[in-house]
């Protein structure tokens, strides 16, 4: 058995985990902060220390490094365009990791990574028509068709994030107006319940934050809702809404088998996936909402690293 | 050279062609209402003679049939499912045609055919990644990758009409709500326009119609734009931000190199395609728009017909 390091970078956290070729095992799961107001140099030095943590973990002879970043970026060239949150600007990060390790390297989205991973192991295997959304900080997506990550020309595909569901809506960091990513992702979902406590609704969600409303996060929704806080599960209803619009247009235009939506949201569980299903019947067509499922992820923190492994090992020996 | 026989089934006409496999010729164009409210045998009677006439017309020996209708349908069986403008439910339409022209027949969705056509013969040909849009009385899409058209799970793919751009926005015919079909399908546009006039904005838009409003088309709407008519500028100018917010969330799904738009909106031309482009440059990421090129079709009438006839040519010889 031959193994591959899988890297999934993100803006708040690195992960590391030693994937073997067959996908069968997981060794040496590592994470640590990505801190990238230290820049560049320093944050690839700890994505190349947490590889070699790894490595060192899992025991295993390693041939190769998978990568996965936030975008956009350029797959055949290894280099990453721009990443605001990040702050690079067209960093050849996979031959700056490779060089690293010595060992060759792959680079691909991290999003596209999230979905390949839940393809290849996850909640969509034995699937040829997936698509997929990473509901975090932000939103991003992927979309593997026959087993292989669509790209698209300037490998720029898969950003549902960026889908207007209300043309003369909120603003988005990406520019443009009334993206899902300004609903949806966990900022939007807890500024959201934080209107709604500015405007006097009752609810209990300022105890969990000890009335300090700055540190209310999605998370912190969907463990209220979890506990019955009424606003907190209107806040989740909404959102579900509104994912159910957007993906009902997704289905549509793709009509895959699964949606696997994957991230921290998916802790809401079925109070977010049983409005967000019906919201797609009301809206999909019938043909195609028949046809898929919407599943959460099942490799959460691991996805990633699962589909960055891939990527390379796909690329390098073929995938299994 | 061999030739097929490719007939556009629409809810208002019917278009036939008899197309060279190399498509370097189109021959015996010919066209007839479909009169839907007749029935389905007497529509399929029409279908058959009115192919038999393009086939005399083209003085060609014809080996084959290529059929485009509105779905949804099942590309493997023949049979359209529904459709709600002809009234027809699980029509073996595939069968029926080929039997009563004696000549083995292939079925795709009318939209996914026009699209395919472009590819082939028209604006999109030679790019790898292609997407389109066909704006009539509704709106259709088609998807084209690697030259072969993608039909996902259940042949709905490429339903790029009934995608939200206004969660709650107005009411489509698809049962879905703000669906862009709802604002820039050829009865939307008119409608728009109309209430403009019911409002009192200043417009020549009347005299086209001797006052009768109930004639305003879409059409006349291009047509008095192209006159120089402010609200009917208005109007296209409105029709192409809507369209460009939808296009712009398609870019940033697929990165296709062209998008082709197709139908009777393209005689608008640069009045409609100059902000459509803004918009979707003021919203789309850089790396995918600038990457695009958004191009009217350039086979009116007859990309249906091509591309119905390229269906059956890359199923059975293989296109070139």
């Amino acid at each position: 058995m031959r193994y591959v390091v899988g890297v999934d970078v993100g803006g708040t956290n690195l992960v590391a985990g030693t994937v073997a070729e067959d996908g069968s095992e997981i060794l040496g799961v590592v994470s640590e902060p990505t801190m990238p107001a230290q820049g560049a140099d320093a944050v690839i030095s700890r994505i190349v220390k947490l590889a070699k943590a790894s490595i060192a973990e899992s025991g295993k002879k390693v041939e190769g490094v998978g990568i996965g970043s936030p975008g956009p970026l350029n797959t055949k060239t290894g280099i990453v365009l721009l990443t605001p949150n990040l702050g690079w600007t067209n960093m050849p990060l996979r031959d700056r990791v490779s060089e690293g390790l010595g060992l060759p390297a792959t680079l691909d989205n991290d999003a596209n990574c999230a979905i390949f991973g839940e393809w290849w192991r996850g909640a969509a295997r034995g699937s040829k028509y997936v698509i997929g959304l990473t509901l975090g900080t932000g939103i991003g997506g992927g979309i593997v068709i026959d087993g292989e990550i669509y790209h698209g020309v300037t490998d720029v595909a898969g950003e549902f994030g960026h889908v207007t569901i209300d043309a003369n809506g909120r603003r988005c960091k990406c520019g443009n107006y009334g993206c899902i990513e300004a609903y949806a992702s966990g900022p939007a979902i807890a500024e959201r319940a934080i209107e709604g406590i500015a405007s006097g609704v009752d609810t209990s969600l300022g105890q969990y934050v000890k009335g300090d409303l700055t540190k209310l996060t999605a998370q912190i929704v969907y463990e209220a809702a979890n506990d019955a806080d009424e606003w907190a599960l209107e806040v989740v209803r909404e959102t579900a809404a509104l994912l159910g619009a957007a993906v009902a247009g997704f289905i549509n235009i793709f009509n895959p088998e699964v949606v696997v939506i994957c991230g921290g949201v998916t802790q809401a569980g079925d109070k977010l996936f049983n409005p967000l299903r019906s919201e797609v019947k009301r809206r999909a067509f019938k043909p195609a909402w028949e046809a898929c499922k919407i599943v959460p992820g099942t490799l959460p923190g691991t996805a990633g690293v699962f589909g960055a492994a891939a990527v390379f090992l796909q690329k390098h020996w073929g995938l299994r």
